[in-house]
């Protein structure tokens, strides 16, 4: 083993170590995940991080790939990436399975997906991704259902409604307005989206400065037309096909079930090139803040390019870093609590007594650690104390011949002595 | 967005897509990790996949550095490998906070890790694997406390002590074999290692050949010495220090708390060269599945070569594929359930208040999906059941006057009719 002097204790830039209390977060957020995707009957999924490049070079954007992803050649030639993002692995699976599968789908699941940038608040290289999709049904009904669910979750983690917001957008109005309002060809359509993707990362004049070289007098209207709150005044624009009406009836239909705050977006696009339809995100109203929590949309040719039938699908993500610092901001992180409930200590030579004990405890549901060093009682206790675990007691000789323990709590500093029956009982009540 | 026809549907060679019925085994797998490792105090960390590939070249041994990672230059020129293995960034995790954090330290983690190598039964490019180390005593003690925690972990997944045993052997022993009684140089002895490590893995002549190449006659009292099976016939070899009687004392100590399935084993290597005391591994008895479940041993002096204080360190990995192959060989695989209990049918235009109830139920902790299709109700409750979901009803007009509702049970075929307020109790206490 050769020993080098400048091991770098650091993570890999841009990633985090989770050491115990951060994992405690970690697991928080991926139980509100979970159990509120379970609630709504989602079943989880997961696949290898690893794919081969040419499945994002064919659905993620040409950005992505080139920009963006961890790409290299693996020792048998074959060129792979870490997955940047989960849709097109969950659409490849479901292309797989085509024929086996039960739609209507609902599937979820948490990956760590990666991207090369430059690491700031609320982005980072590696991240963790609730997944939600729902397969198989084209109509809004799936579309109410899907927002309705990321809403219950920010319900769940304690978010209130005036923190948040939901903005909803078609990428058929975004087209609409392209196409017939605008009259753009294709090239500066393409140009433009990028542009507007970008829209709230940058002053609005040099927003407009760019527009302006793409579309000319028409950034003008553009800018009108991006700026209105609801289908009635886009309407206004020009002859507006019915079927765009989608947008107005999901945001009606989340009303009706007291989802309050989702209102039209016009300018929302979201970056990825499959989206067909509704995208929707949800953005904090703290400027502290300014990332989209969960985005998401509807991409219903995806699984078909795989040579299967046509599958409809949408679906959202929703990231680790930015709901760590949503959470943080409105005082919202659950006070950590390690899943270890007692610590047994022991005067020299019970050791073999305190182990006893713990295994004793175990069986009867306690999750129980017993120090196993020959060090003083006073340091032995304080281990626990240190590492918040909520109760302890010693172990000599006395505690073995009358089979009566102290159980000290370290909240409320009180000592109760109790019987070796009863000790699990009443560790139990209190935790 | 370019439509490539030859998109792959397979997952990348040597890796498995985990679809909702594989998906709950190993969810089934990791909690039993999980809450076993937790029950004896144990805490969940966690960190990046990628680290910087030196962490590797200084700890993990050469072989698997030049042929078995997956290895790569970044955007930014860093030299980055995806974790082959995850005891490297636990002892980088341990020395970069080893001021702040308290020994004894339980620490567990459910990585998924890589090796570039023929994917074959037992083995995969990408696997899962419960880490458990235990920091800061150097007493056997704790030797004894994660081989206990290995084998509950196996009581808890149901084997029985006849099907595996647990084999344990000192690198003290093996480094007293090759210097005091084989007298062998560092290079013999280094190479006689590497082939000891691989003895299992080819035919014993073949082995035996290779033996005599590297030392000669002594090959023949190797052969000898490391086929016998307790510390008492090793001490016929030669002069033995008192100091090797550890592994005697652990495996004493754990047949007093009732694992009776332990044994020396002088041949057992385990491959990383950062171990320094005991080694031990668990090897299913049925030929049907040659490999280790879970594997471990000491490595005192790893977290020092960061250049922090020394911390002793013990600890094992437990690979999710091989656990997989034993569960399925001794039929102890869990049976698949889905988390969703109801699945809730309309008739045409009782869409709205299926969704109504399912959230209503949602809200009384049923975890809960409605068909937001407009198919025939048989149609609908031909999905529930193909996704073995438990429980189905439908609403139709008659039901929203009486709110009364037929519950069936698909396991029973039984329908019961209950009232709205009683439907998530009769759940409830059914599943």
């Amino acid at each position: 083993m050769s020993s080098l002097t400048k091991l770098s204790l650091e993570p890999y830039k841009g990633t985090r170590d989770f050491y115990p209390e951060e994992q405690f977060v970690q697991n928080y957020i991926f139980d509100v995940w979970r159990k509120t995707a379970e609630s709504y009957g989602y079943l989880e999924y997961d696949s290898s991080i690893l794919e081969e490049t040419d499945l994002y070079r064919a659905k993620s954007g040409e950005e992505i790939v080139n920009e963006q992803t961890y790409s290299f050649v693996d020792r048998g030639g074959r060129d792979v990436t870490i997955r940047p993002e989960m849709t097109p692995t969950v659409a490849r699976m479901v292309a797989r399975k085509r024929k086996e599968l039960t739609f209507p789908l609902r599937w979820f699941s948490i990956p760590n997906l990666w991207r090369y940038e430059r690491p700031q608040r609320g982005r980072l290289r590696e991240h963790w991704q609730l997944n939600c999709d729902l397969f198989g049904v084209e109509a809004i009904d799936a579309d109410v259902e899907i927002i309705s669910l990321a809403y219950d979750i920010m319900k769940a983690f304690g978010a209130k409604d005036e923190t948040f917001e939901i903005r909803v957008n078609s990428r058929k109005i975004l087209n609409w307005i392209f196409d017939s309002v605008l009259k753009l060809n294709e090239e500066k359509k393409h140009k433009l989206s990028k542009l507007i993707d970008k829209m709230n990362k940058m002053p609005h004049s040099e927003f407009m400065v760019a527009a302006e070289e793409i579309a000319g007098d028409s950034a003008k209207i553009m800018e009108k037309i991006l700026s209105v709150k609801t289908i009635e005044e886009l309407k206004s624009f020009g002859d507006f096909p019915a079927s765009l009406d989608e947008v107005e009836n999901i945001i009606l239909q989340l009303k009706k079930k007291g989802i309050i705050n989702a209102r039209l977006e016009p300018s929302l696009m979201r970056g990825f090139d499959y989206y067909t339809g509704t995208v929707f995100e949800m953005f904090d109203i703290n400027p502290k803040n300014p990332r989209a929590l969960f985005g998401g949309g509807r991409y219903d040719d995806l699984v078909g390019i795989f040579g299967v039938e046509k599958v409809t699908g949408i679906g959202f993500g929703w990231g680790d870093v930015t709901t760590r610092d949503f959470l943080e901001t409105y005082n919202l992180l659950p006070e950590y609590k390690p899943p270890v409930e007692l610590y047994i200590c022991h005067l020299d030579g019970f050791m073999e007594q305190a182990n006893q004990l713990a295994s004793d405890l175990r069986k009867q549901g306690i999750n129980t650690a017993s120090d196993i060093t020959n060090r003083k009682v006073t340091a032995q206790v304080k281990t626990a104390d240190r590492q918040k675990i909520p109760y302890v007691l010693v172990i000599g000789e006395e505690e073995i011949k009358s089979q009566q323990f102290k159980l000290k709590n370290f909240k409320t500093s009180k000592e109760t002595t109790v019987s070796k029956n009863d000790l699990a009982n009443l560790i139990k009540e209190h935790t």
